[in-house]
């Protein structure tokens, strides 16, 4: 093989995934935004018969001598070849070490998970879900003993969403979010609660539908590369490369915010994989490179932009407009509701200052899973007893509790730290941001995001995945993470919005 | 090999198929329901990996030796397994020769053609499309020429969509419509028109969405396994297999009768598509045995029952809820002005009775420029020549004309014979469902499809792909195809709805 035909080879080999990654994307995708009910055994077989030759690709004899020529040529390639098979290489190690007919298992249990959780969710019924969700804990922890038979089976997982961590690292951070968020909670409950009035009221899903473009196009996103669909728990997909980007989103027709935040939040995910280069397209380097990071922009848009009092007085009018109700509060009012702290029961609707425990019961809830130290049937327990401990709410039902996320459905263990995580990474780049002249909120009175995301595209988006998350930070930031700053943020504005 | 290992090899292999034809239908399906409008480019990239995984599979050493030997031991076969194999072998037969570089430049190809059409039309700018559907004809020629040699391009096409027919058999088939629908629709214009204001109005697409739904379930549409989704030009599409098909329509908000027919032909042909027996799923025999039988189902769908008195006084308390300017009209009215005679320009859109003559224009457009005696680029010129030819309709604009359907930017060509042909068996059918004792007025009046749903799954639907159309129009009406029935058919509604 000369070095010319193996570049090409590689090109054409993360061509072949990329389709095959495609094809396997739309079907989830399809599954849980437009696909009739009864159609996931269906979907199922079809992603066995792909997920098998997903595997046969990347571990097939040629792709293995492919990837072993280009590594023991690395000297000859540019940087981009260099991470690309660096990659491919851990991919390919990575699925030669689980059995293939375990591997199309997993992929076809997770399509009929993703479906049984729905109905058990609608019917608040852990039950029904909880042989489903024992097989996905079970396989996580078969397939960490496969692939990194050292490790503790969660730091194997942990690692996976955001290269670099683990339980030691988690637990510091954690503990250190607790030691001043919980007082910070404590403070909050002593002082007269803000009204969320203008939040509540009869909103049409229309009308809704109006804004969320409106939010698309005010955000930035590209109308010819970014479409937006309706689901039960929103979230957001490439389809193929980034040039195809679908985020999604669900209308609660007495309380906009839930789909207003949710459409800035997955607007940021989108913003971040169509921000990659156009020439890293069709290869592994394309999109985002780690959860880690992608929350950080998602979480970046939804809080520390979409809930600025600068964005947010500057969308006050066309809220007006959409929703009469609204004109009854200040912009002001609508800035506090916004941003109202609150314990609660649900992840995706909480505050910013409660959100990072309700992150933290899932990873303590998931680390003792995995460790086998607390069986799948216990969970809705030991939920229902973490919420009421750390945030002092009860539990009714399955429904408002355990069974509220998509994620262990979808077989992702280890994801949920990643929305802490990504909270703290998104305060450092907003100082970082502001050191070097970009002010958000004067953009954001105008609802200017065009400086905002150059600064992101400038020094985050357009590398998608060619630097490790670890590294793209030492880049951005120039100095240590700090979670202080993420904590320094949140009280700075609890201030605003309580008077303190 | 023995027997038994090459019939478990037959399953597989054709569940294979399944699988990437799940996957190539999805995106076909995406692209035009959802997808944003850029990521035409995106999409064909991964079609072209499909198409050359699909090509791969089917002319392998591996698939040629299994079908050879499966061919060979034939009188070993059940009754399916014969149809699947004489099926699978021409398929591949064909495939082989057809070179893979150009079978996947064709399918790549009509990915874009589909985009670009989209654009041409809402433009109304022929010339845009004029350069995709010059490539659509000539590789349809060419295509045709490495497939059978010997035979008229378009005949080769003809009968690729309904096995059996050729120009000659349309040429009569045509002739005979031409010469009692021409004096029909001279004799309605020499009536008072009747007033279609019932038709008319303001339509919330909201309410209409709800007037699809409750047809669905009407008509006896499975929820669970058949899904709605909204897009330019209505069509039905299996996903995978008959257990998930998807029916498409289109809201105007000025003309309910639009989406309402459109729903019920769509879900003709998902009654049709689903009506297959379980065990069909994953095989080649799964699904609708030809264009013409599909429209055979649809059509008699839409207009045989969704035209109908009884059906539509049965409908009309449900349109007047929904649309309360529907209560200025009577029932009477509603179904006058349902079958209102009128020549006019959208195909989708025509009366029953002038509807033949749209297909046949098309016919002879199609004819003419396979035949190397037409130009594409001038289509429209006599596109519109004929629509004042043979209907006396003056075209506006291509958007009227020669853009407004999808079929060729889809790469069918032959096709739209199966319609004409499909309303003319559906005729027939009834005569022959009411002369064993089901007779639909009387089902319809209560709006139950039931009885008239098991007579069609009971002679049309289980058998799928098992029977050639030919054979199965010879099983179900025990009598040669006569387009007289059809052509009486029209002449009583005329009778009935101008009070001849």
């Amino acid at each position: 093989m000369d070095l010319k035909t193996a570049k090409e080879e590689l090109k054409r080999y993360q061509e072949k995934c990329a389709a095959l990654g495609h094809a396997m994307s739309i079907l989830y995708y399809d599954g849980v935004t437009t696909a009739p009910r009864g159609t996931a055994e269906n979907r199922a077989r079809t992603l066995a018969v792909l997920s098998e030759e997903e595997y046969r690709l990347s571990t097939s004899k040629e792709t293995g001598e492919l990837l072993s020529f280009l590594d023991e040529n690395k000297t000859e390639l540019d940087e981009k070849e260099k991470r690309e098979v660096e990659l491919l290489v851990k991919e390919m190690n990575d699925r030669k070490k689980i059995p293939m007919d375990e591997y199309i298992a997993y992929e076809t249990l997770i399509v009929e998970a993703e479906d049984v959780w729905h109905t058990a969710k609608e019917k608040s019924d852990f039950a029904l879900f909880e042989p489903y969700l024992t097989k996905i804990f079970e396989t996580n922890i078969r397939f960490a003993g496969y692939l990194a038979p050292g490790k503790k089976p969660y730091d194997y997982w942990l690692n996976e969403y955001e290269d670099g961590l683990n339980t030691e690292i988690c637990d510091n951070f954690f503990g250190a979010l607790k030691k001043r968020i919980v007082p910070l909670i404590e403070k909050v409950r002593s002082l007269p609660q803000v009204d969320s009035g203008v939040l509540f009221g009869d909103f049409p899903a229309e009308k809704q539908r109006e804004l969320s473009k409106y939010l698309m196009d005010t955000i930035g996103l590209d109308p010819l590369h970014v479409g937006l669909s309706e689901t039960e728990h929103p979230f957001t997909t490439p389809l193929g490369s980034h040039l195809d980007e679908r985020i999604t989103t669900h209308y609660y027709t007495d309380y906009y915010a839930s789909s207003m935040f949710s459409v800035i939040h997955e607007g940021g995910h989108a913003l971040y994989d169509t921000g990659s280069d156009d020439d890293l397209a069709f290869t592994v380097l394309d999109g985002g490179v780690s959860m880690g990071i992608h929350e950080s922009q998602s979480r970046f848009y939804e809080n520390i932009l979409g809930r600025s009092e600068a964005f947010l007085t500057f969308l006050y009018p066309k809220l007006t407009a959409l929703f009469p109700s609204v004109g009854n509060y200040t912009p002001r009012d609508l800035f506090r509701a916004a941003n109202r702290v609150e314990p609660s029961l649900i992840r995706t609707e909480a505050d910013e200052v409660t959100y990072p425990l309700h992150v933290m019961i899932r990873y303590e809830l998931e680390k003792r899973v995995m460790a086998g130290e607390l069986a799948v049937h216990d969970l809705p327990v030991e939920w229902n007893r973490l919420y009421k401990e750390y945030l002092g709410v009860e539990v009714p039902d399955d429904k408002h509790g355990v069974l509220q996320d998509s994620h262990w459905s979808g077989g992702s263990i280890g994801y949920f730290p990643s929305y802490a995580l990504g909270s703290a990474y998104g305060a450092q780049f907003l100082r970082k941001m502001k050191a070097e002249g970009t002010d958000p909120d004067a953009c954001l009175r105008t609802g200017d995001f065009a400086p905002i995301n150059e600064w992101n595209r400038t020094h985050i988006w357009r590398f998608g995945s060619l630097y490790k998350p670890g590294e793209l930070l030492d880049r951005v930031l120039g100095e240590p993470f700090d979670p202080n700053c993420y904590l320094d943020y949140l009280e700075a504005k609890v201030k605003n919005v309580y008077g303190l």
